[in-house]
């Protein structure tokens, strides 16, 4: 086992320069872009060891580790506690590949990128994107990196789909896939909640259509739009557990709308975080995205949705999330088992709700890792 | 039993001229003010056959029937299904007052009420009312209308706080009390929501710090508020049952953002409607009165709480509810049983979230009529 930090850098890769653009689903083309995307120990001669994370809605490439530039940095990537030397992800033995998604503002174009055929950001002349072109522009990167079969992908909330387009797109290109808190397709709720936040970005009085690189920027609708985020990701429970009634910073109801608990300032503090590192036009994006996403939507055979994927599953949900809550990982394993695929199933127990797969849990590292040896030596 | 249409017509009554203006929980004094209320059916001779009905957070005094001046009207009063001749609640029976709150903008005194010491709106000079204040005013009302002791108080949602306030604060003062779809104290969950209702509608470019009466409204904030409501009175079941992912008006996605759901379009329609009616200031103060609202606040004693009422209470609660949980209502019976109260409680099958103590549902009727027509012979 490797005992030292784990040290990584954020990598570009370009392609799509006219006129070998990339097709979109909505039938646009774009190109030339650029994918970011960092990688984690090595990939083995035999190039048989490679394992994509998808990332969820405002995540990034950095998985895991720190950057070489900033070794002693704050915080490790966002899934250091699963990827890493000997964790549930061991980086000992699997070349970890993870890519920021195509419309996000983390390194890969989106529409805060210079559109190089008017020298000035997309804005919302950027084409909308889907699940299936996040993968397509994954796929590029995997071909690139001359990775012929991965070993896993996995990845959860927007990165499970993400898992379930691979298998469905690309159903001869892993031998396993993990997808984590998911679903087949978002629900009305989740589009609802989706909706909210759009509303609120583009309700800001400086969004101006998405205009708005070269002046003030929509952050009160930005803001607002990730509290809606926060309060899904969250549960009942768990909100009740860390901040119940609470006041932040008073002994006695203020009777002003400045905010007295210290729920108000969590949600408050998460707004003004967000604002400084994400842009609110690759909000509505991915969050559309998300909205478009339906596992279903070409094929209406249940039977044949996995026909001719041999991947194993692993799915994987927990117990409080409500927004995408069991009973739709629960159908997905239905439809995999028509399928005749081999899954297995866990609900974890948690009270953390939507938020529960990112934060540090044995359990999530000891399941993998399982999974993975069975992958890795069985096949 | 009376088969003609139900009438009713909007009443006033105005109190607290200065100096004997209305002591608030925040220490300010308020008043002259009015309170909006309706009456339907006969008040006995004794006095003794008063139901008081709370409205939730964004309703009114029109409980039931039409109004005199619009007796063909597209919509009855908004517990039409529950309260009027030979209904559950049976006007032919009882004397039924349901006022508009504290703080609202239907009729009673609130924020977009001229302040009669500027002859402007008050806007946020207007003193935050707690729950507790909007029964301090409805107690006014019943002291005016000469009654002693009511049969009932009843109410849901915010309208449920309202009964157990009364309860609590004028314990000899009803002979039965109602809570339905309420809890006895706000969640951090629920005070999220309101929340980021509040900072939409604080974030909109006309609000001005409350000072908009002269100007254009927030109607972008207070719509988006409106639809962070709608969201939490649903449920994923019924959003799915609904609207699932039915596109609107459409036979393909749009790739933009318009909107390409009906639980889109759902919303919309319902923010934009509510900003027609409602006032962006009263939601603020009605939805912080909500979130102050903690029956335990003063009364850390479980025993004592209820311990002078001598009120039957029937509590009631729904199975999809997510804002006001069952497990909540069920907190409360616990506690009404510790008193040593009698209770009865009754959780009903519904898939349609919170909304669904607004729905008519025979059910709800008929164990609301059972329990009226034991209190009313047996005391």
């Amino acid at each position: 086992m490797t005992t030292q930090k784990l040290i990584t850098k954020k990598k570009y890769f370009t392609f799509g320069e006219p006129p070998e653009t990339l097709a979109l689903e909505c039938g646009a083309r774009l190109g030339p872009l650029t994918i970011a995307y960092e990688t984690l120990g090595e990939l083995s001669k035999e190039k048989d060891n490679a394992i994509l994370i998808a990332h969820a809605f405002s995540g990034d490439s950095h998985v895991a580790g720190y950057y070489e530039d900033d070794p002693d940095g704050e915080k490790p990537g966002w899934w250091d506690s699963l990827v890493g030397a000997g964790k549930g992800v061991d980086t000992d033995k699997y070349f970890v590949i993870c890519s920021n998604i195509l419309g996000s503002c983390m390194g890969s174009t989106g529409p805060s990128s210079i559109n190089p055929e008017t020298g000035k950001p997309y804005g919302l002349t950027f084409p909308m994107v889907t699940i299936g072109d996040m993968v397509r522009a994954q796929k590029k990167l995997i071909d690139h990196l001359g990775i012929s079969k991965l070993l896993c992908v996995m990845g959860g909330s927007v990165g499970g789909m993400q898992v379930l387009e691979w298998c469905v797109r690309h159903p001869d290109m892993m031998h396993a896939a993990i997808p984590v808190a998911t679903t087949m397709r978002h629900s009305a709720m989740a589009i609802a909640f989706n909706e909210l936040a759009r509303q609120a970005i583009m309700g800001d009085k400086n969004w101006n259509n998405g205009d708005y690189y070269n002046s003030d920027h929509p952050d009160v609708g930005l803001a607002i739009a990730r509290m809606v985020g926060h309060v899904t990701y969250l549960s009942d429970e768990s909100m009740r557990r860390k901040f119940g009634r609470k006041l932040q910073h008073k002994s006695d109801l203020s009777y002003d709308f400045g905010g007295d608990f210290e729920v108000e300032s969590y949600l408050h503090y998460q707004g003004n975080k967000f604002v400084r590192r994400f842009d609110a036009n690759s909000l509505l994006y991915i969050t559309k995205a998300a909205d478009y996403y339906d596992l279903m939507r070409e094929e209406e055979d249940e039977k044949a949705l996995f026909a001719t994927c041999d991947a194993k599953f692993l799915v994987l949900s927990y117990s409080s999330d409500w927004l995408y809550p069991t009973y739709q990982s629960k159908d997905l394993v239905r439809v995999l088992k028509k399928c005749g695929k081999k899954v297995s199933f866990c609900e974890i127990e948690a009270d953390a709700g939507h938020d529960a797969f990112l934060i540090p849990d044995p359990r999530l590292s000891a399941i993998v890792q399982g999974f993975l040896n069975g992958i890795s030596t069985k096949r």
